[in-house]
């Protein structure tokens, strides 16, 4: 049985409709901090190992997520979760950092960047640039039904980078007028292909039919080394306007012949790739 | 000078955010007919010459408003005007109702046809295919941000017609889904680009990449014997979200090459096409 306070965090990750991968990991490594807090011994084993489902389930697409679960042991010893919850926290805020650091070297003076939706991996390679001296332009979508394209576009008022917001629709006309596009992924098949919010594959196919390279930020544990692009199951969430169902599939799959690179910690990865 | 009646036609012309083009020329040639009311001799041609300007001026992509102002011959003759203001009207008519003919052969029985936005021609073709027994199914986006695809839900239903609406950023994932994808026009350039509601470009690109035959339906006042798809100019309305601008272009271009046919009243364009 997993204590009340985990089971709360386990609702509100559930719950969360704008953060992405990035944000639900962290949410998860502090459940395992929380359980490392609460239980020892047999009763901790048992906990761990329902995390060891429970932890996936929360979102199936989000590679982060299984990737986490296997990360931490099944042990008796509280002490041996939190180091490990601890380490998991700490790589990924080292990974983010360096994705930064490798991404921002893609932007060049004056480059146009387009975008859809939130990833915190793209905001950093953002900001890095920004300390580095760059000059860019971004294009972004609002990214609806939920608009977290205009959290972005806060991000960006605050790093004095200029931007456009666009709607969704709009995908196409922008993409030609953009020199270089970066996405966030929730996840990275074994096969290549990036999972991220829908619409993403309309930003890659556009890109890729006007030249204009298409590269992914994923930290290195969003990468899944068992799926591929045909398993993975596309969550849905609840939608309605004036009264009408609206389908709300979260997440799109661009296949990688449309992707340029995958920016992670340790580098970028090129299609073909096998991890 | 134009009558006050005629000038606020082109008021309610100009303010207009949902309809499209076909809804435009008839509105259009209902000013004509105003016209032909009020004026007479000198002063009615002088009008007639102003509104050559005036009529394509309310929105410069759709062929149909260049066609009308030249279908109506600047004349003394308020009888002449009326005549060929009413021939416009009719022709049109009968142009929809030979489109919904032509278009409803390509749906075959279970079709699942996708479409984006509202078009008058894509409805009339679902009507007649009702009308001829088929059982088909559509997949329709909601149109972001003025929800053209909510009314288009609302037609279908009374049709009987089964449906799913989708997000925009959603064409994607929906497009594999579908077998036939019919969108309307509001202008055809004379290299065949097809000029639609913003989305519709991403819509053929998907079709492409799926091996979805992707076909626009246009009355053939909506073929522009002059503009080429890179003179087209780009209408924007303005739009906000949460404080911010947002981009708001209402038409995009798809090039002929993801076009597998123009559905007019005269039988299916095919690319590549010269008028």
């Amino acid at each position: 049985m997993l204590p009340p306070e985990v089971r709360s965090i386990l609702e509100e990750m559930r719950a969360e409709r704008i953060r992405g991968a990035s944000w639900l990991a962290m949410k998860g490594a502090e459940a395992y901090l929380v359980l490392a807090e609460t239980l020892e011994g047999e009763e901790l084993e048992s906990a761990l190992r329902e995390m060891r489902t429970e932890i996936p389930a929360v979102n199936r697409t989000m590679a982060s997520l299984y990737n986490l679960s296997r990360f931490i042991p099944i042990t008796d010893k509280p002490e041996i979760v939190r180091a490990k919850a601890e380490e998991f926290i700490r790589l990924a805020e080292e990974a983010k950092r360096e994705i930064g650091n490798i991404g921002s070297e893609l932007i060049d003076e004056n480059e146009v960047i387009i975008t859809h939706s939130f990833s915190s991996a793209v905001l950093e390679i953002f900001r890095t640039a920004r300390k580095k001296g760059k000059h860019f332009r971004v294009i972004l979508t609002e990214s609806a039904p939920d608009y977290e394209g205009i959290a972005l576009a806060r991000e960006l008022e605050k790093l004095g980078v200029p931007f456009e917001v666009i709607t969704d629709a709009q995908i196409g006309l922008f993409a030609e007028r953009a020199t270089l596009a970066l996405v966030g992924a929730d996840n990275v098949t074994r096969d290549g292909a990036v999972v991220n919010k829908a619409g993403t594959y309309l930003l890659a196919l556009a890109c890729h039919d006007s030249g204009v390279p298409f590269y992914a930020a994923a930290e290195s544990f969003k990468l899944h080394p068992e799926l591929t692009a045909e398993e993975v199951e596309l969550v849905e969430r609840p939608y309605a306007r004036q009264g009408y169902r609206v389908r709300n599939l979260l997440f799109d799959v661009t296949p990688w012949r449309y992707v340029r690179g995958v920016i992670t910690e340790f580098g970028i990865l090129v299609p073909p790739k096998e991890i």
